[in-house]
């Protein structure tokens, strides 16, 4: 019986170094213009932090089809002000489009920069380069936006 | 040896929580134009059943270089269409390419839209939004196009 | 006690079986041009074989915010050149940019590519279509640049 209890504890902790014992965390952006990157670095740095999971991967997820997310530049705005303008030049909202909600460009945007961003995680932090940084990429807001992110 | 039986039967247990006891999965499909957007949402699906995954998560990856995936609005086909017109816009046939073989558009948008989509896995279902599906991406179609899915 | 030793294998052998014991690779690239992509794959794979992973998922992160990672044909050079000609026209440097340093056209093309790729790794290998390869994408060169592979 007490040998019975023992390898309970350690397939309980072979399962917890594995995954950390916890599923996906979900939190929310409220949005404030049409189109704009909103800096999430923190809070999925948090995520990482309450998953408990030492070394693995991080994907942040954007369950929406009009914003999507994206890693870059975490020090001059200015850069993210320079990425919003190119993808306005790139897929203006003055070209045809079939789709009858106006926003079709929100969506060619959302699928160029993509849904997920994945990093790895290592000694319980995120593996980010020292500029880098994760945002939402939001093109038809302001809404409030829902993130999901997984950490194993 | 009733006890070695019951490690036996609780490592199993253990690798089977984590890992579902599965490898990759692949499926294909059979294009009709040059360029479309087939859904394989429901495909995907059944790939992440078929693991056993409770919570983790799953890669959709296309194997091939003039194809890709992406996750957009599954309502209104209109969205789709907007999406390739986009890209026919944006990468033009006509425009000057130094690749002989004449689809070099096609490995433009492949890597415009990406190779792979990571979606996370939670109580046995993928975590979509209401509106999100999978797309594979034909740019240089009819042909057959492999899919493979690994849930983990 | 033997019984305890023998429960600590099989956790070892759990453990290993699920993650290989190893945490993230790093390599080094000294780029040569201000925007190429050079070929990666090679040593992704090391990286593949190093792990010891047989059945999992092997993510390549690049922590710079004016390079990506892409995959893409591994044949034909012209390919890679056409796709990097693209990005130039898309992305000319002669737009107008707010980001004083003069390298904003680095960051919208990274953010396009991308900051990471996953591959699926199964029986110990990188699961590529027969003309995939792996490329990091210098967008702001010639400069030393690092990749990370974790595989898991």
């Amino acid at each position: 019986m007490k040998s019975f209890v023992i390898i309970l504890c350690l397939v309980h902790f072979v399962k917890t170094a594995c995954f950390g014992g916890h599923g996906m965390t979900t939190f929310s952006i409220r949005t404030k213009s049409r189109c704009e990157f909103v800096d999430i670095t923190a809070a999925v740095a948090a995520a990482v932090r309450e998953s408990s999971v030492a070394d693995g991967l991080c994907v942040v997820f954007v369950p929406h089809t009009t914003a999507g997310v994206t890693i870059n530049e975490n020090a001059d705005p200015d850069v993210r002000a320079d990425i919003l303008d190119h993808l306005a030049r790139a897929v203006p909202d003055s070209a045809r489009y079939a789709h009858a909600e106006g926003n079709s460009p929100a969506h060619v945007k959302a699928s160029m920069m993509g849904s997920s961003a994945t990093i790895i995680v290592s000694s319980g932090h995120l593996v980010l380069g020292t500029w880098q940084g994760v945002y939402l990429c939001e093109f038809d807001g302001p809404r409030t936006r829902n993130v999901h992110v997984e950490v194993r």
